[in-house]
């Protein structure tokens, strides 16, 4: 039984990502697909208009399956979590699909990592161009005080992740900036 | 190291969720959320027309974790493969989203199973109710007939999975009726 549980582990793919080099750049975490999907979001927007014409874009939201795991007995993030967000292009005709979109090629990917020893407020943000390392971007960013101010969770979107949204709200761990909003 | 791959393994939660019960129903795949996510639609239709006023809707598409496995290895599903079609209704106005639509309670769950021994043409459809076990939609319903005439892989719609469409070109093993219409 122990040696069949071993053979398992072996086989499966690396689980966690975070992985920084030398000069404090990030690695890009290759194997997010994997990881646990939290929500999508399409065309969605914080601005109150955003023209894109016929373009359309789908938000796919992955974490590493051990924060998962930490957030569901705890309602919060432990250190070293890493949330990773995929922008994909929306196609509409193609194959047999008369309406709505699909999703097509990557757009774009922007990583969210918790390191306190690491980051003075406890969380970076990270976005990559291609799969080559990133640097970060610079705490004056106006991600860095949106999320502060409006993240339901330890400055992050859970308002928008309906199956950790409920955990949160029973486990009380929702940010005082975000309960008194709603 | 091998100690703690075992602890590791010991911790993860279930993986497979292929369960029928003695009356041949399938039980409803309750760790589907951690499994390996394929992609998200908005609105899709195969129909010309499908008008749904305000309302929108979102598909979520996940897969069994060993399934997934042997897809990137093979270019196609091995007997066993469990795909989840979670719907879940567009929300647009909450929080701070002005534009766009966001993910919120489940719509609905269908399931595609593929077990070789127990179904004629090697896949049944399941439509659940909450949580309860569900029976095999019949095979004369029209999603059997559709998948096995336009499904790219297998019957399935691996043209819509933008990480497997590749493995499936690159491996061959695209459905030949598929490789036709394209």
């Amino acid at each position: 039984m122990a040696l069949l549980l071993c053979t398992t582990a072996f086989a499966a793919p690396p689980q966690s990502g975070l992985d920084f080099a030398k000069d404090g750049s990030l690695h890009f975490p290759r194997e997010y697909r994997t990881w646990v999907y939290l929500t999508s979001g399409f065309d969605m927007s914080y601005q109150p208009a955003m023209q894109m014409g016929n373009a359309h874009l789908f938000d796919n939201v992955f974490v590493n399956p051990e924060a998962y795991r930490v957030f569901q007995a705890t309602g919060t993030w432990p250190d070293k979590t890493m949330l990773v967000l995929e922008e994909r292009n929306a196609r509409s005709r193609g194959s047999i699909n008369q309406t709505g979109n699909f999703q097509a090629a990557v757009a774009g990917v922007e990583v969210h990592v918790k390191d306190e020893a690491r980051f003075p407020g406890g969380w970076g943000f990270y976005s990559f161009d291609g799969d080559k390392p990133a640097t970060m971007i610079p705490v004056t960013a106006p991600c860095y005080s949106c999320h502060e101010e409006h993240g339901a969770v330890d400055t992050t979107f859970v308002q928008f992740y309906p199956t950790l949204l409920p955990i949160a709200t029973e486990k009380h761990t929702l940010a005082p900036t975000y309960a008194k909003e709603h």
